[in-house]
């Protein structure tokens, strides 16, 4: 369900202390490892990953870093109701491939190859989940969708080209170096950008990376997983198959989420609407038109492991409640779905005021998601429903005449609202 | 439901032009007739009730009375799932008990006998649905509950003995005479407290009736039905079968709504909690321990006939939604009563908190209950939900610890609540 808690992803931590360089001139840190260092890497063939830890991680690197959202336990699944997988999704052997270009490089005097960025620019999706959150994770299908174009970064050179990679996103208030500050501390959001780049063989010094996006961040629309999934395809060149992109990306959202399940990639990387079930890889569903929707953010931050939990309070205390319950929301997610193939939006916006009324039953929702589901109806809107985790986040709501006119009665009644649609991958 | 509409009941436009004496000094209409009128009634035996139409009233003055809430139609039932009545429920046959008592009055200086009020005080219950509202017009349980004491009615006589009765509640901005304006219209609380009395054979002169509440009126908590008993226990004395006192009751309560299940006079007279379904009489539930409530008005009047329409929309166009979710909601009702039974206020906060969430899937909240009933449970309610109709009206919260607190900090969070025990009947 995307960044649970801010705190630990793109949210308001992420502008905290910038990371500097070691104060012996070279990161003290592997990820952060010089031109020399990443060459002779590079050199141990593509995509190893050196020494690693049991979740894939380097060892010792722990302390520094927030506890993964979801610790792997044998049988227990992630939010969005895929288990949870040590390794990235089966995809191409990145073994089998070509190594990335070679530019050359002058340091410490000497002449070395060292890799390049495919592209200068790369674009990812953002993500709704637009029927069956939580339920997922009893076993109920569920649909989301990605946000056509939702985050967009360029790289351009820095002076300095030992200069670690500085990365921008001003809108998410990300301002990091991809190196560790003089505590050894490294930024999660500058770990995660760094291990999809290293996945990638890509360079981690002397380039500025600029993020442009409408996305909120730690609203559970998919951010870290669209800046994974931006920075591979920077990497890894536009024309590379999805699959591989989506690979990449994981290395990152290792690092935000602990153990997610890839839904979020598999959207950012592909957009358009799947459906997806637990254990099983998602189908992409075709629209009988595009769906306009309205996305409206509470600003309100939540937690989603506790979410996930109060969800699992009804289920394991009032069973008798709760199972005809995930039984109305599968129905939901069958006659939605039915709604997107057949473009009725009516029906959809029945199924999304149905659902967000049974996650409300199972205590996920918020005042203000509440209010603004009713006041998005009241504008017009065909239907809404709070999308993810709940608790805060976001709110979608089908737009059925006027997207402009929704959006503006929206804002006229205090909740900003920004306009998206929705078309077959 | 009560009073779905408080501009028909005893909501704000009860306060409307004063229904005054007729222009020859004597009402025009038969509810109104003198004494004289009224002792020959009176002759032809206990409980008769002249020509009626076919909703078992007077034929040729529709007009000047609002609509029935619920027109009779076969096999169409009330909001509260009981079917539509043209007579009142079966009881003991009031042909067969003694006349009222008989006081000596002088009138066109003849002294003849006229009947005399049981009582000078009586109370009545108002009522709170606790589970299962909607739900039980398609065949689900319900659970409602008396309010103590919501309304006391006290009489005294007039200066005038000859001048209709004047009844007064003002907490309802209530202050009518019961006999018609000079246009020949009547009020329909006026009309509604007229027809009590007839059926009771007690005077409709010489009295003023002074009704105490802190039950607001159109807000779904039974007030009509309250007025009704509490005036037939008025006029019949506290000492008779509570069948029969029901039975005057329903008189009035036709007027209100036309034809109404009976269940809100049942709670009225009785009090306690009551389990019932649509087409069966009401069975007493004991309860382990008394249970406190807190009762939130939203202020928000609704229709009470919009809400089951609204209802019906989803059971009718997505039933494969409705099905489980009336299954969730029968699951509620049954954990509930349970939980009653057993003094397990946390069990039946759970399930306050579900049914609430259902009734939203279903349409039938309001941004306010949602508020309310979000701010009873951060304020420590034990569960929280919409009580009725929906739309408006009042929500319910169980209260878990200390009542008086609950009360203080929903009063600083800008929503005031009255406190309530439900004991067993």
């Amino acid at each position: 369900m995307g960044l649970g808690d801010p705190h630990g992803g793109l949210g308001p931590a992420a502008s905290g202390p910038r990371p500097r360089r070691h104060r012996h001139g070279r990161p003290a840190d592997g990820l952060g490892r010089g031109p020399r260092h990443r060459l002779g890497r590079h050199r141990r063939g593509p995509c190893r990953r050196g020494p690693q830890g049991p979740q894939g991680r380097r060892p010792g690197r722990r302390a520094h870093l927030p506890a993964p959202r979801h610790p792997h336990r044998p049988g227990h699944h992630a939010a969005d109701g895929q288990p949870y997988r040590r390794r990235p999704p089966a995809g191409p052997s990145r073994a089998h491939r070509p190594a990335p270009p070679l530019v050359a490089h002058r340091t410490d005097a000497v002449t070395v190859p060292r890799p390049a960025l495919a592209a200068t620019q790369a674009s990812a999706c953002g993500k709704v989940i637009l029927l069956g959150e939580h339920a997922v994770v009893h076993g109920v299908p569920a649909l989301a969708a990605g946000l056509a174009d939702a985050l967009t970064v360029r790289a351009r050179p820095l002076a300095d080209p030992n200069a670690p990679i500085r990365l921008r996103i001003p809108a998410w208030d990300v301002d990091v170096r991809l190196a560790p500050d003089e505590g050894g501390r490294l930024h999660p959001v500058a770990e995660a950008a760094a291990a999809v780049l290293a996945t990638c063989d890509a360079p981690l010094f002397g380039l500025e990376i600029v993020g442009e996006t409408a996305l909120p961040a730690g609203a559970g629309l998919g951010s870290s997983a669209a800046l994974c999934v931006a920075l591979a395809r920077l990497a890894l060149g536009p024309d590379r198959p999805v699959e591989e992109i989506v690979e990449a990306s994981m290395a990152g959202e290792r690092i935000f989420h602990g153990a997610p399940s890839g839904i979020d990639s598999e959207v950012a990387a592909r957009g358009g609407v799947v459906r997806f079930v637990r254990g099983s890889s998602p189908t992409p569903v075709r629209l009988g038109r595009p769906l306009a929707l309205a996305v409206l953010p509470t600003g309100v931050p939540r937690k989603t492991a506790d979410l996930v939990a109060r969800f699992g309070t009804l289920v394991r205390e009032e069973p008798g409640v709760a199972t005809p319950l995930l039984q109305a929301i599968r129905a939901c997610v069958d006659r939605g779905e039915a709604a997107l193939r057949d473009g009725d939006l009516a029906s959809l916006g029945r199924t999304f005021d149905a659902c967000h009324g049974i996650l409300a039953a199972f205590g996920v929702s918020h005042p203000r998601l509440d209010a603004l589901c009713a006041a998005a109806r009241s504008a017009g809107a065909l239907g809404a429903k709070l999308t993810g985790a709940g608790g805060g986040g976001c709110a979608i709501a089908v737009v059925g005449g006027s997207a402009e006119h929704l959006r503006e009665a929206l804002a006229q009644e205090g909740c900003p609202a920004f306009l998206t649609e929705i078309r077959s991958s």
